[in-house]
């Protein structure tokens, strides 16, 4: 059990679970109540009635924006989505060798590129609007360099991106080359806006680590897509469709969930670390996809219903419901992104929720550096001669 | 005062300092006694003793080696030297893009690309010794990444890595493209295994947050090189010899020093957060430098013996000593290493010592997530309409 090493001991879960290393004013996951909030706001009601700008503006300001300061930062964050011609060169090189590392490992070095071709500087050497700036400038990137590395490894030539469509919906256009409807449209965004944060996730605790070393922004957001990348972040809606596609039909439902329930399996797409009743994006999600209506909305709802009964039976008393990657991997292939672009759409939401951290970290001024306790074999022992 | 979420308050200092968050079997620093070990030797004693071989070896395989171990590892690592055609064809971007950003940032990028180029997986989807093996083709291709960056920012031509060379002899030869004397060989074999490993830095801290979450290996180095980055970390040995320079004189030594002290500004190189006595590396290193001998290493005795002594008087009770980095930018200037190249040559042995901590976490299967406390206005205030 982990202790204090300046002498008392002190009971810290392992991993730090629980242990409070930071105060934020940027929000938080009410786990016992199924509800999630951006600053003062219902993130479930920011994606309902707001865009994704008015939404990042707020992470950023702390305020949402009134009409003048909406328009010029939309007008400013999309004059940020063009690459520099550096990074816009690297991108193929990029995309060549991120076959088997896939698309994060792609973003995490164009992201690295990037800052270093703005010359983004250490965050503890500038001041917050530098900084904002210089986040503003990656988050604006994000959604182009992940679209032409999909691209990319498509044989298909990038799409450039255009400032006159709002985030999401020039985010669609530069994946397929054409405007996507409004209905689409709306509901990636209403995605994006649920996803931008969620309480203090490994990624967000790993970018606010680095940016407590004072590095630049684009070394926090580096080390942010790297913790993602990890199996055990979580994340992955691709997972939970994979799911749906495994078990086929309805009538293979029952047998399919039982079994790997009995074989003490994890079904994707349910359970949550923190929730304990209905996650609150999960219900979002659901009812924009039951606003498409499709055979695929209709089988999901129904392995929702059978899986949740099956579990409450099989593990009774652990509240076990679907979460965040079950429906958004539904409205993502209602929307027509392919599967392997899920998280990496994903992360063109999170980038803000990340950046908006990595800025709260930089106006404090400690170094994040717990201790280890070393247990090995008791030193020194002589060095023998080679 | 940070506190537990699970109701219970518990004391954490602020920036988690003190508080263990991993066991370790790869070493410590007892700040008190001024000793600090690598497993179960004493790091002095390798370096004086040892082959940084001999100490990359230790500091994975958990001992050292024997004749055919240390043959076959040599051997090994050294054919890892040559990067892929990919990353080695990135250089030049790499190197133009990072004119302002600098050497830490290219080293970022190039990882970054080669993790990928090299299809690292993720740790937690990889057995042991695989995973070794990515940390090896990194920790290899790190002195040819950083020569070649150097050598592209002065327009020369990256010189190819050779492997009849032990790994210090070939970083100074991809340097310069000559071979240097064995002396200085030495030197700074001395102090890259001085500086494998040094405690729960920040940078250590870093990689082995993102390898919680069971990341790959460039995706954990990558974090640390940029955590390393930050201008709180430490472990920039040119900003001591810019201390000397801008002394000058034996004459203006006083002078200086007291102006600075008394304005309450901070002597670099001197002060550790841990040790309490003389840092053993100081000591190492300062004797590494009077065998050299020159007016530098007089000079930087003299401005050693004076500090101390008006450190004592003007801050009784402190203990200020001169720190790792005052004597290794001595001894890296002594060895004809570029002052822009120090950073990157610290960054070149604690590669190695991030290394094995990302593979030591590697091996715990849980996340390293704590938490952070909600400190903004009540939520939820009603979404306005916009």
């Amino acid at each position: 059990m982990p202790t204090m090493t300046n002498g008392s001991p002190l009971d810290v879960p392992r991993g730090l679970a629980g242990v409070v290393v930071t105060d934020t004013a940027l929000g938080d996951v009410r786990g016992r109540e199924g509800f999630y909030h951006y600053r003062q706001y219902s993130a479930i009601e920011l994606a309902q009635t707001r865009s994704f700008e008015d939404v990042w503006y707020l992470m950023f300001h702390g305020e949402l924006p009134g009409p003048a300061g909406r328009a010029d930062f939309a007008a400013r964050t999309a004059a940020m989505r063009r690459l520099p011609p550096e990074v816009r060169g690297a991108l193929p090189a990029i995309a060549r060798a991120g076959a088997v590392s896939g698309p994060l490992a792609g973003l995490r070095t164009a992201l690295s590129l990037l800052g270093a071709s703005a010359g983004f500087r250490p965050v503890y050497d500038i001041d917050g609007e530098r900084r904002r700036s210089d986040a503003l400038a990656a988050c604006a990137a994000v959604p182009t360099v992940l679209t032409a590395l999909y691209r990319l490894g498509q044989g298909l030539e990038p799409v450039e991106p255009r400032d006159d469509l709002p985030y999401a919906a020039n985010y669609l256009y530069m994946l397929t080359g054409s405007e996507a409807d409004a209905a689409r449209v709306r509901a990636v965004e209403q995605y994006l806006i649920s996803t931008v944060d969620h309480g203090f996730n490994a990624s967000t605790f790993t970018g606010r680590v680095v940016a407590s070393t004072g590095a630049d922004i684009a070394a926090c957001l580096v080390a942010a897509v790297g913790a993602l990348s990890g199996p055990l972040h979580g994340g992955a809606p691709s997972r939970a469709l994979d799911t749906l596609d495994a078990i086929g039909t309805p009538d293979r439902i029952d047998s399919w969930i039982r079994e790997r329930v009995l074989a003490g399996e994890r079904i994707m797409g349910f359970g949550h670390p923190v929730y304990r009743t209905e996650d609150p994006r999960s219900r979002m999600l659901r009812g924009i996809a039951q606003d498409f209506g499709s055979p695929l909305v209709d089988f999901a709802v129904e392995v929702e219903r059978r899986v949740e009964a099956i579990l409450a039976e099989l593990k009774p008393g652990r509240e076990l419901h679907t979460n965040v990657e079950f429906y958004a991997g539904v409205v993502m292939e209602l929307c027509g992104l392919p599967r392997e672009m899920f998280t990496p759409t994903f992360c063109a939401a999170r980038v803000v929720g990340w950046s908006a951290n990595i800025l709260e970290q930089a106006e404090d001024s400690k170094i994040i550096r717990p201790a280890a306790r070393y247990i090995g074999p008791t030193p020194p022992q002589p060095v023998p001669a080679p």
